[in-house]
């Protein structure tokens, strides 16, 4: 999997060109998935400006989705259910997508402190509903800030909570957020836990209110080989 | 505060017995409360046993609850609500209860990793709905292990998050939690929080059946002066 690209769905947003702008430095290729291929594009070139080695191309969503066997979804809730419907036709069986998707309430005007319940439980749920027969669906990366991942400069220190129904799935996964320095996946069970992951995130964005700062989340008691 | 006796309502079961050894190792008076008042006091002589100077007594629950004015409720989510109609009497217009309860559905049955609808949203929420006027409900103590606490020569180092719409009461709490060494309060926000945060148990028990281990939650990010 080393070389192959990873695409990212929503990679001009900012959780999204984070997740990007890290493998990048980590040397993994990356496809910045938009909506207009053009805004991927400058995407694209925006990640090239920071990191000139950077292997990164844009692409409209579902032209990037065929790029590589594991596909992160980084769009907001308000979007995830369209994109999984765009997707229907270009994710294939043996892909993962990973779902990064939080159900805030935000996505109906109400407060991002807040979760809205989702009719399969969660926004990982969700996914896996809509995606194609044979896609394993991961959930992860509700916790760390896109304001951090976005910042090279910033140190990570933090835990990524990884919940997914295929062990072989989230142990790929799992290694593609550790080529990411100071991102250390932690098995989370299976993917009905991602009920209990997304609600993270508007812990930590209560907190990131209360305190001003970009908090994470890390689990402690835990030995060094995890996967 | 410093020394007026902190009540624990359950405190014959395992995490209430860890809060208490925990307390009085730190200097704090406690009262053990139980159901029945022989199994209190067998509480506390056995924790008389493990720490010979401490303060510590044995009562029924509602004798218990009136001998100060922070009162943990650290009994399971099964009996949550008959333990509050049974202090209806006894908690008094000033008083806080420091709710610990988690609906797991192993109340109902089914599995500690999963979490019971509840209809006023949260363990935290129904127990703010069955306190007598007056009295301030915090959320706390989800997500430390009772095996831990209760195990003295473990080191502790962790976060409690801390929910309420009282920030004195917040305060107040949190100031008596900072007392057990490696504990660190985090204040996240009101009590409708506290649907998020109980979510955190059922998800670290998952966490330590998986990894073998007791796991507990750090926020990372923040400041050194929290409250």
């Amino acid at each position: 999997m080393s070389d192959e690209p990873v695409p990212i769905i929503g990679g001009t947003g900012a959780l999204g060109f984070g997740v990007a702008l890290r493998l990048a430095r980590a040397g993994t290729p990356v496809v910045i998935g938009s909506r207009d291929a053009g805004r991927a594009a400058e995407s694209a070139a925006k990640l090239t400006e920071q990191l000139p080695d950077a292997n990164v191309t844009g692409l409209e969503n579902s032209e990037a989705a065929v790029q590589g066997p594991v596909v992160l979804l980084c769009v907001p809730f308000r979007n995830q259910s369209e994109n999984l419907t765009n997707l229907k036709g270009a994710l294939r069986p043996g892909q993962i997508l990973v779902d990064a998707t939080v159900p805030l309430a935000a996505a109906v005007s109400g407060r991002a402190t807040r979760l809205l319940g989702v009719p399969q439980g969660s926004a990982g749920l969700q996914a896996a509903e809509m995606v194609p027969d044979g896609v394993d669906v991961v959930s992860a990366l509700h916790t760390v800030s896109a304001a951090t991942l976005g910042d090279l400069d910033h140190v990570l220190d933090e835990d990524i909570l990884v919940a997914g129904d295929s062990v072989e799935a989230k142990k790929r996964v799992a290694q593609l957020i550790a080529r990411i320095d100071g991102l250390r996946p932690v098995n989370a069970g299976r993917l009905e836990a991602s009920k209990l992951i997304e609600g993270l995130t508007p812990l930590l964005i209560g907190i990131n209110s209360r305190y001003k700062t970009h908090a994470g989340i890390r689990i402690t008691g835990l030995q060094e080989e995890l996967w």
